[in-house]
């Protein structure tokens, strides 16, 4: 029953990266917590760089240095 | 002062469904539980299918089955 | 498939209101977007009215008023 | 180490408003409770007005008025 | 810079298993998308099976079954 | 109409370091993107140290070196 978000910047993640880290989420609840698999909702937000901060910078300004 | 959050997967939903669940959200809060509902906030997540899984799955292969 | 997260303070609420809210949640999501209510999740989370704040203030002061 | 999201209606936020809010926000965390800049993560959401309510209306109808 | 919420409900979850669900997502992120793990962050919340619904259900009335 | 959630781990933030929290973000908003505060709402999530991780580490144990 377990829901995981994955926030993560939109740099250009494949489907194919997308898939295996809803695969790899969903086993970890499974392998660590014995969670249901049928029931593991895996959800992945991606997020304009300008819209991403750390270190109270844009992540846009800081993949320019 | 409720915030609820629905999260769905992007497959077409309409403004009207929009509005519907926005309603529908904010009168089960003052129903239930008595809330204001001048500060209810209902935000609508719609997520594509790439980026939702389930059972370690993606759901835009789910639909293909 | 839907994932619904509710947040309200933590003033309360029993665990009848709770489950009325779940099943209240779920019905409209199978009602208006025909989703399947098996993959349906609802989350609770109740928060601390120190926790809460709106117009600047938390809520603890204001239900002083 | 903290995390701020921020979700706001999607309406014309500029660039600069937005590294404005990620360093205002940023700022408040360290000033008020001491944490460290480097490891402050904030997350601005932008929502179409369709997908947001408040008093049980679309934000987008609202603008109407 | 991800960040990863790992919503499960409250039940006797050791620390240990926290600590080997966040160094498992940290790596997931790292092995899959070539992340910095300094600054991804895990949350875990652990929620009450009062204030979690599935199929319209409390899962404290589903583990009664 | 904003929605902030400001998420920390649970180390002894005082009444009033959350009174100036939410205080601090609501004028963010309204400063920065001319918000009404009488509807911006800030959450603040307190996260026990167990259930915090950065750089794969639990905070717990981090704040042990």
């Amino acid at each position: 029953m377990p829901y995981v978000n994955i926030r993560i910047t939109d740099e250009g993640v494949t489907k194919e990266q997308k898939q295996t880290l809803i695969k790899g989420a969903t086993d970890l609840l499974v392998e660590v917590l014995g969670k249901n698999p049928a029931t593991t909702v895996v959800v992945i937000d991606e997020v304009n760089t300008d819209n991403w901060g750390i270190a109270g910078k844009q992540v846009t300004e800081l993949r320019k240095k």
